[in-house]
């Protein structure tokens, strides 16, 4: 259930391991990649420090980079970089953590301020205006790149599972929404009522907008909209939707910004944080724009809508002053387009939850790192499929399954939070 | 917000550490203890493998006994005794934790099959029949009373510690029901749209259905309706609301069990749950009748309604045919009264969730086993309150408060699972 880009890599996993077994992916759109993934900024890093979020990430971008450049075929991956402005405070917390990560093989290079002004000349290090006080924006100390970062197209990812699977023999249908699953008793009894609290459950198959389809195994890939399918079956999968915007910027201001050179091969700017508010923005050369957005956390309800849809306040109170603050070139534009998506929040560690219950497989809790992490939850989820222990990621790294699970999770803490 | 035995107790203990403090208890009902808390089977127990688990049910059982015999003010508290009756692989799961347990001071009795027969003449220890096999009930191997565990009134305990708030000046206000919580910007510029991204958040108080209230600080003890307060502005308390029923049976063919001698000083049956599908009983003296319940896991919805119904079918296919084949003294009776509630369900690790974000502070979670923990989370909750690392339980033993929140929550897993 899912053909976004965790359900893609899945069922491209699972096809692969078990060339023989015949798999269905179905999903409400048209095409693969349609939902939530064709919405994300799509930016890619593997700057954290737990374990766990490390291998799903580096092995991810690992796979990406072979597929472009040794499979030949382009995914838009770009390693421009990710640029985190960073306070003296936020600084002090990340050299806290910087050496274990280097450690770990994560490259990152540190600008000073005199590099930043140089390189970024469109860049206020300390704002200073009325505005920027109320905001309590800080002076930027330094700035941290962690370099074996940058952007990809998931819509080119997409694709690439998609002919994968295809080519294996995997079968799509589109157009199909998955309304509820189907439980039932493992050794039914025909009476009714069905499954009593005594029997042992297993899952039949999913009861969708164009009838019921039966399966020997689900596998649930359904973003944001999963606890949609299991709240009613009485699973609790730690994960809930959020609203996420993003807000499309253009303007011959920014021309200069988009051009920078000094950070990568590309001569663009890199994916950069500013240091309050989490505002971020993402150079998209194509379309000769800027990707805008900041995530809100107490005060933006856990809450499910059909059709999300931006908010030009959000961008106008919450996202333009620090922006525009900070980079004054943005000032007076306005977005010419915006949409908005969901995360599938897992506030327990915001890291993959990837079980099996009964004859289903769960892989979802991305909370807006799925598609960096997307080539690995699949190998995961392939290990669960098969029951095996462990999961062999790209490059032959491994990791025990039961770490992302529900029952004997450890998955670490995440320190890298800048 | 809310005056069940959570909201109650955390009052309490507030009020008791901060004499001079205004405290406010609003309630949807017209007195304390009406909801979710009256439909309790209010059993209690301490045999719990976890070290979180354990102090909270000890220390919560110890103070219900000082209350109930040094203060005078009766709880109806019974230790009757927890009776589980167990089939030989159960009893190896048991054994394995044991030994751990009875080193921390909790009492167990063990039971052999000639013993049970001698003692509960209605007993069948080994099913035979079709329908048994069907069912796949296993023979009862052996029995384990918990001695310290027993039956509570949750209107008396209610009732003890609303005397007590009321007789320290803390103040009730019936009928109102909160609706929403108001999330403001801690320092407001009075701009549409505050709180934005970029501003720290404070809770200003609560929208009720009799119109707006204020307050320094919130506590949120409303327990299956936390999420519905919560979701709305964004917080995650990892609890879901699921549906609980109790079916209250009576009938002169179950007097002689009523009336079991040799496990307890009230001459009753212990509170006993039998070997398969989670079924258990609770005798009820003052009403000659049993309780009787199973928890249903996979297949019960996690969904809130305002008004849940028992549903007698639950009784009939999925609790009576493993009672009646242990006990025959159940056939052929039907409930003469049932009812419904809801545990608030942490699914994480069944343990009570109390933290504090920002000026709000949240005890939850309670997952089924509340009444045996109230008082310690009660102090908990007055421990979050005043910013202190630890809570002393009652008897002194003390817990870092921050073991049982959201962000370094470290309780252990419960092995105690029969």
């Amino acid at each position: 259930m899912g053909a976004g880009i965790i359900g893609l890599c899945s069922a491209y996993h699972i096809k692969k391991d078990n060339p023989n077994l015949s798999i269905l992916v179905i999903d409400r759109s048209s095409a693969p990649g349609q939902g939530d993934t064709a919405k994300s900024v799509a930016a890619v890093r593997d700057t954290f420090t737990s374990e766990v979020n490390r291998l799903f990430a580096s092995s991810t971008i690992d796979f990406y980079k072979h597929v472009q450049s040794e499979l030949g075929f382009n995914l838009n991956l770009e390693l421009i970089g990710y640029l985190w402005l960073v306070s003296e405070k936020q600084f002090k917390g990340f050299e806290a953590i910087e050496d274990g990560m280097r450690k770990q093989g994560i490259r990152f290079r540190t600008f000073e301020r005199e590099e930043l002004t140089q390189l970024i000349p469109d860049l206020v290090l300390d704002p200073a205006s009325e505005q920027s006080k109320i905001i309590g924006m800080d002076s930027i100390f330094k700035a941290v790149q962690g370099l074996d970062c940058g952007t990809v197209s998931p819509e080119s990812i997409a694709k690439f599972y998609e002919n994968e699977f295809k080519k294996m023999g995997g079968e799509f249908q589109f157009g199909i929404e998955a309304k509820s699953i189907r439980v039932d008793a493992k050794n039914r009894l025909d009476l009714p009522g069905e499954p009593y609290v005594w029997q042992d459950k297993v899952f039949r198959g999913v009861e969708t907008n164009h009838g019921y389809i039966s399966a020997e195994t689900l596998v649930i890939a359904a973003g944001s909209r999963t606890p949609l399918l299991l709240d009613p079956i009485g699973i609790d999968c730690f994960v809930k939707p959020k609203k996420r915007q993003v807000f499309q910027i253009r303007g011959s201001s920014l021309d200069r910004l988009m051009t920078t050179k000094g950070f990568n091969e590309q001569n663009t700017v890199p994916f950069t944080i500013l240091p309050k508010g989490g505002v971020y923005f993402r150079p998209v050369r194509g379309e000769r724009s800027f990707w805008v957005g900041a995530a809100d956390d107490i005060g933006r309800p856990f809450r499910f809508e059909e059709e999300p849809i931006a908010e030009e306040s959000y961008y106008t109170y919450n996202i333009y002053p620090i922006l525009s603050e900070y980079l004054p070139c943005f000032a007076n534009l306005r977005p010419v387009n915006s949409w908005a998506g969901f995360y599938d929040i897992n506030s327990l560690d915001s890291t993959p939850v990837i079980d099996r219950i009964s004859n289903c497989i769960l892989a979802t809790g991305m909370s807006g790192s799925g598609i960096m992490k997307a080539d690995a939850v699949g190998r995961v989820a392939a290990a669960v499929f098969k029951d095996e222990s462990e999961a062999v990621l790209f490059g032959g790294r491994r990791i025990s399954a039961s770490r992302v699970g529900l029952t004997n999770r450890s998955v670490g803490k995440e320190e890298f939070v800048l």
